[in-house]
């Protein structure tokens, strides 16, 4: 299993707009072999760097890759999209954590 | 339910001591009242812009913002973890996908 996070820079009053087109994308993705789950978050604060962070999980760097396609980069190269700034990477999960009972 | 997503530019070659230091924090927050849980992820690509995300869920914004405190910052004052740059905002989930069967 592999995580796959999306950093997005939108614009302020972009946001409803890049909404949409992130809806379309997860569609297409949801769909692809590999995909396994995702979360997309807004920040709390409109002005945050990062105004959505999508955090995906795929089987593998391998399904994930493939899945990256041509009717990906159709759907991405909408305006709504294409005029956002995204840093996305791969990932592997190194710790877990979970609450701390203090005896 | 609110969500912390922290994105670390760490040189490399600092990966491990950092790690470390993420450690000790990490200890010191999973005991504060409305830490819910957290995964940290390490990118696969060792020149990835965000070499270390960290995802932590808090039960709302006021528990997590009261358990950034004193200790915290104390902890995060060793150069391990001050020579990092980091760039935190608190989420909220927007939209979870599954994966779409095709008929």
């Amino acid at each position: 299993m592999v995580t796959l996070i999306n950093c997005f820079e939108v614009p302020a009053g972009r946001e409803e707009e890049f909404f949409a087109g992130y809806q379309k994308v997860n569609a297409y993705m949801r769909a692809k072999k590999g995909y396994v789950s995702n979360k997309m978050h807004r920040s709390l604060a409109p002005d945050a760097k990062f105004r959505f962070v999508n955090v995906v999980q795929w089987e593998s760097r391998e399904a994930c890759e493939a899945a990256h396609d041509a009717g990906f980069r159709e759907l991405i190269a909408y305006p709504a999209l294409s005029s956002v700034r995204s840093t996305p990477a791969l990932y592997e999960v190194v710790h877990e954590g979970r609450p701390e009972i203090r005896e």
